[in-house]
């Protein structure tokens, strides 16, 4: 089967789908702000419309009790072929600090070879650009698979108190209706503009929040200065103690189930990582850091780390001991380490090393698994060809540094590897102000999944 | 003369001067925050008619172009008698966390023995009783000495850009009309509900800000977690680098010119000073904390310290790494240290620690010089005979930790030492919510100050 009628619908269709692009973008998709409540509903409300508008059948809304709702819809078109579930989110990171926007986020603003917006990045682009090819595929009669599509809104975060997110209990009480031979992710980067990469594992995710307590109430630096411990000073002696000179992490059995590479894994990931000249650009810092002994794409794709996200302390006046201090801290892991060994490592740091002058506390903010997938899977082989047939050379593969809860529980629930495939670009600003997306590849975003649907019959 | 007519006076008059002091807590003259400034002019106008009907005499708001008013009122009976320099501040600390005020801080509540409100401690009460008692003088015929009433608005900081005080140009510049023999300071605490105190010395201070910066923007913790240098965890090593074991300041220099203690006032402070336990009450910690080898009213009085008052670092979504990292930081002086030389010690450290993978930028935030008085003079004199004879008991003299920049200025300036005469409590909250102050003592503090105008003339 010829793909080139599905090639020629897109290409006709190419103003259209920015457009509808450009109307995904303005919605507001905020999933961690309950003021945004309204725009998630109205997010999924659009992706409903859109997604029978393409020819999707069944679609609907399934609404969340505590949370963000999941839109879904499939099309089956010979019972014996494979069946795909296609998975994505539409719902987007907050917009802060919004001063150094230079358009506004939710206006998205083509200027250059870019699109500007919140979510262009992460992931509204990729979303738009599957469904584009589902679209061409459908109207070219030129799908040869059977498809599942699920969209959630919550895997920037979620306003459910309990922390539980719609999606988990989806799959996990929907097994039969999302049984699938293949799983495709369009939640996904490439490695450069002409660089097409698969990524087959991506790290784990543990989040803490703690607290340092000193003195009941803020205290005047000069009438107590001297006589009571600021707890300022010790979180931050604290989280100096989280890293020894060498860059590795302090925290008991932190590295204990970390699965050491191949030398075969280490060569194949130094030759198809940037430079390091090329992640300084991409990072947009004078110098990089990291675990001594292991290279940058190594310690990105390969290393756990621990980072503070948030400091906060002291918000009162003028020469005030703050009462108080508070981390956020995210740690990224790797096979095969476990959330709950690693928070128990955490506890077990602060209780030996916080000194009897103040009270800690600290508590689990979320988790997720790190996942690895198999490089030679037919969904792989049918996304690495459909990859070097569109940009015309071989993509690279990846351990990659982000979090993709996707692959572990569509794998521990539906028994499938997801194949993650996406067009952001690692300086397109995800989560920061700015997002942006490089437009030329949105055309080759479409052409990729188009290629990827026809291949993972053979 | 006897003073009983100004006291009979006082007495009669407690319910109205009571109201007054409500009155003047009601106006949230906070003078850091710029959408306070009309409620700064209204504080001004209220002194200045208030000043007027107790019957000062030339009675006026001296305006400042950038800042906050002053306001001035005078009263000169006897060319021959001496004349007494009174100092207050009519502005008060922001309020946050509102949400820790049990009534709101603008709304003056009594509840048991104290009044509460923002400025009830710091220093709005002393200011209505000194006001009452040279009320009372004046009205029983009872005044002595000739009086020159100064009041700022900018004691707890300002809205001028330059950061420049108004009490400074005005004092400055007008050394002839402010001439006077004694210099009485409103703005000072007792040791104990029942315990005067006199102060003999207080800590200077200087703050400053300090920034790490790492990426140019903030960066995902996934994608780049493990390839750059996180400004927080670098801020919080330096200031984790900031003491040592012994809690003692590593900054260079920082103790080459801190004057010792005598043997004799080491026993001296060790006598007077509350004990540990009653530090820990005041302080509402468990345990004390702070460079060993001192006492604790040795480490608030006549050592230096250091304390971060704010940390600030990612206000941005989840799994971000900060773009930079800020910290407000605090330090006390004490004599004979020099505030330049303190701020070049703690650039000297920031240059020497901070690691080649961010950059770094040090402000400083304005800075008070420490100051020491004789206790001998003529007003500690007076103020001391006055307490005894109001609280039965002898004053201790007492080293404090705070700052009272009013100290340095009229000593340096017009040459006078600052005699500090004030009610407030160590555990009143200044600048803390629920900040209070306990109503006995307004009457005692009338009555001390009566004693005092009569004592100055001796």
């Amino acid at each position: 089967m010829t793909v080139d009628r599905a090639l020629e619908y897109a290409k006709r269709n190419h103003d259209r789908h920015l457009a509808e692009l450009k109307e995904f973008l303005a919605i507001p998709t905020i999933s961690t702000l309950s003021e945004h409540s309204a725009d998630m509903k109205r997010g999924a409300a659009w992706l409903e419309h859109h997604m029978k508008a393409i020819g999707l059948r069944n679609v609907k809304v399934i609404s969340s009790a505590a949370g963000h709702p999941l839109v879904y819809g499939d099309w089956v078109g010979v019972e014996s072929a494979p069946t795909v579930l296609l998975y994505g989110h539409y719902d987007v990171q907050p917009v802060d600090p919004l001063g150094e926007w230079i358009s506004p986020p939710f206006e998205p603003a083509i200027r250059g070879d870019y699109i500007f917006a919140r979510g262009a990045a992460d992931m509204k682009t990729n979303a738009i650009a599957v469904l584009a090819a589902v679209e061409a595929c459908l109207r070219a009669d030129n799908l040869p698979v059977n498809l599942k599509v699920l969209f959630e809104g919550e895997e920037e975060g979620t306003i459910a108190v309990s922390g539980d997110y719609a999606i988990d209990d989806f799959v996990k009480s929907h097994h039969d209706e999302l049984k699938c031979d293949v799983a495709l992710s369009a939640d996904a980067t490439i490695a450069g503009k002409n660089s097409p990469a698969l990524m087959y594992g991506s790290r784990g995710n543990i989040n803490l929040k703690v607290w340092v307590r000193g003195p009941e109430v803020d205290l005047h630096s000069g009438e107590f200065g001297g006589a009571v411990h600021n707890p300022a000073h010790v979180l931050c002696e604290l989280i100096a103690g989280m890293h020894d000179q060498d860059g590795r992490v302090t925290l008991p059995h932190f590295y204990d189930d970390v699965r050491s590479l191949s030398e075969e894994e280490r060569s194949e990931l130094a030759g198809d990582s940037p430079s390091d000249e090329e992640w300084k650009r991409l990072a947009r810092v004078k110098q990089l850091y990291g675990e001594k002994g292991f290279t940058t794409a190594e310690r990105i794709g390969a290393r756990p780390t621990l980072e503070v996200i948030t400091f906060v302390s002291g918000e009162g006046g003028q020469g005030v001991i703050p009462a108080s201090a508070m981390a956020r801290i995210s740690m990224r892991l790797v096979p095969h380490q476990d959330y709950q060994r690693i928070q128990e490592g955490f506890m077990e740091y602060m209780r030996n090393h916080t000194p009897a002058t103040v009270t800690w506390e600290a508590k689990g903010g979320g988790w997720d698994h790190p996942a690895v997938v198999g490089r030679d899977s037919i969904g792989m082989r049918a996304a690495s060809a459909a990859l070097q047939e569109t940009f015309g050379v071989k993509p690279i593969f990846q351990l990659v540094g982000g979090t993709t809860p996707i692959m572990s529980l569509v794998k521990e629930e539906l028994g499938v590897d997801v194949v993650s495939l996406g067009f952001t670009l690692p300086d397109d600003g995800m989560h920061a102000p700015n997002e942006k997306f490089y437009l030329p590849n949105f055309n080759r975003a479409i052409e990729t999944y188009i290629r990827f649907f026809n291949k993972v019959t053979a």
